[in-house]
């Protein structure tokens, strides 16, 4: 069972921000992002510098809407689906901030409000920690599937990589959302190898953190105004609905998932939703925190769901590990 | 500045453990470690297999170690070299712990080590938490070099990827060792391209992360019987050493790297050194921890370095970035 961590005085998400590509741009979402780049390139010369720019861009907007110099930055937890994280690391290096890389797939923004929800529950004196995430559509299909350019074909079960990213800014006692509560994931094997099919595969994992989180907590699905999760995409939301009914948790009337709302799923051609490190992360920053902040949310759970897994573990034979952190995000008025 | 976190309850480390390849075990400190596999295999039908199970091995002897269940593990940092981490997750998701990916490069342990303290420190309900790193030299040639089966020569600034592994098991009151300061690195670019020079990449950070620390505490060289280094290897070291003397800090008196410690540099062909997430890991647990137990040592900074880098950043002009987080280790008598 995971441990959960109730801080004593839960850190608050002073500013957040968010950057997000042409696709994104055109969802449901896209005026709500602070920053779009119709290339997708954000000026860089390849996809992976364009993913590093796009980092880049969301720290900036975020140190200005926190009113903070890179130097006042203390911890940032930074992390991407770039292999050994590069886009975090060539993104982020130039403003010398102290920096911890983490890795979660998609679910990366989650562990990463975590960890630094802990940093400054674990010291008064620390004065702030950031969090960013980003994925980039082009990256990630060359990387775990083919390039664009071969034109593959994909199946109606596969998601669509978000080309965004999200920042975060959390403090002591300043900022209108708290985060009241948090929860690392447990890494699960549901036997899924199908990389096209990673709502299957994470949506155990987050019913898996739902029923811990309920269990231990006393609490039901209708103490909370949404249950986010982050990802799952269309089919994957259904399995989760599904999988949380049989085990008589009723989920449906309040779950909502960042992969099933980043894009409009009558009018764009993005098959099973979107997935990605920045896809949960810009619509927290770009919606649900807003949200919360203008008293239309008072209480959310948000967990999103990561794919443990890379083109040469499947081939290997593995199979494709889900992992759902969860946060609860609680409006202060 | 980086913060330095002090915790007012240091956690302990409870235990530790280690398991290592054939040329690890014929090393100077062969037969420190726990466990050693002749095959480099541990199991295995593939490399990154090898490295799974060399993971799994390691948990196993510190869960045995710690007298604990894994059930009983509230929280587990694990990071290393292979796309997305994979190593980590492949390896330790069976005994469904708690997890958060990490990732430092070659400094992963220490990212681990700083994390698990704050974890501790952000909650005394906490039981316990545990890190864990590994690396495997076969996988990290064929990922960041040349398979092993090209018979590439590597150039004498090489370093050699540690087949190795190292976990170790935090709590806040139990155990000889206590965490008593941490500080998160700062990424550095040195212009570095040569990802067969990465102890020249690494060593400006370290130094950064030494200079910091010895300022803020007003502390110095002499006030550490170590200050071990992890994997800038006999080229980097001594880069290290000169630069800290133009800073006025003499620290080649007391300085040791675990790249230069892993193997005899006149009985084993390993060019510069060692490196990987699990050399300075398994060191730690075999070495430092047992003698800082024994009163051998009774204070030593711990920092270990990473490269940042891939070979896709690399081909793309990127250069390697260095990072360097820091923990203060002193034994308890």
């Amino acid at each position: 069972m995971q441990h959960i961590f109730f801080p004593k005085h839960p850190p608050r998400i002073l500013a957040a921000a968010s950057a997000v590509g042409y696709e994104e741009a055109r969802g449901p979402f896209g005026a709500s992002f602070d920053f779009h780049d119709e290339t997708d390139l954000f000026g860089g010369d390849t996809w992976e510098h364009a993913e590093e720019n796009l980092g880049h861009t969301v720290l900036n907007l975020l140190l200005s809407k926190a009113g903070l110099r890179p130097s006042e930055v203390a911890l940032l937890f930074a992390g991407d689906l770039q292999n050994q994280c590069m886009a975090s690391s060539e993104g982020l290096y130039a403003e010398k901030i102290p920096f911890c890389g983490i890795y979660g797939a998609c679910s990366t923004v989650g562990e990463g409000l975590l960890l630094a929800s802990l940093a400054l529950a674990a010291d008064e004196r620390l004065p702030n920690a950031a969090v960013l995430t980003t994925s980039h559509h082009c990256v990630a299909e060359r990387l775990f599937r083919t390039p664009l350019e071969y034109g593959g074909q994909r199946p109606p079960t596969a998601q669509w990589t978000a080309t965004a990213g999200g920042g975060f800014l959390l403090t002591h006692d300043r900022g209108e959302v708290a985060v009241t509560a948090g929860m690392p994931g447990v890494m699960l094997d549901a036997g899924v190898k199908d990389g096209a099919n990673m709502g299957a595969a994470m949506a155990p994992a987050a019913l898996l953190s739902l029923t811990a989180f309920f269990e231990k907590t006393g609490e039901a699905p209708r103490d909370y105004d949404a249950i986010v999760t982050g990802d799952l995409g269309y089919a994957g939301s259904e399995i989760l609905c599904d999988l949380a009914k049989r085990k008589g948790l009723d989920i449906a009337s309040v779950h909502l998932d960042c992969g099933g709302m980043m894009y409009d799923k009558r009018k764009q051609d993005v098959h099973a939703g979107g997935s990605g490190c920045g896809c949960s992360a810009a619509l927290l920053a770009a919606h649900f925190l807003p949200a919360l902040r203008e008293g239309k949310l008072r209480r959310i759970l948000f967990l999103p769901t990561g794919a443990l897994m890379n083109p040469d573990s499947l081939k290997q034979g593995g199979d494709i590990i889900g992992i759902a952190p969860l946060l609860r995000l609680e409006g202060i008025r």
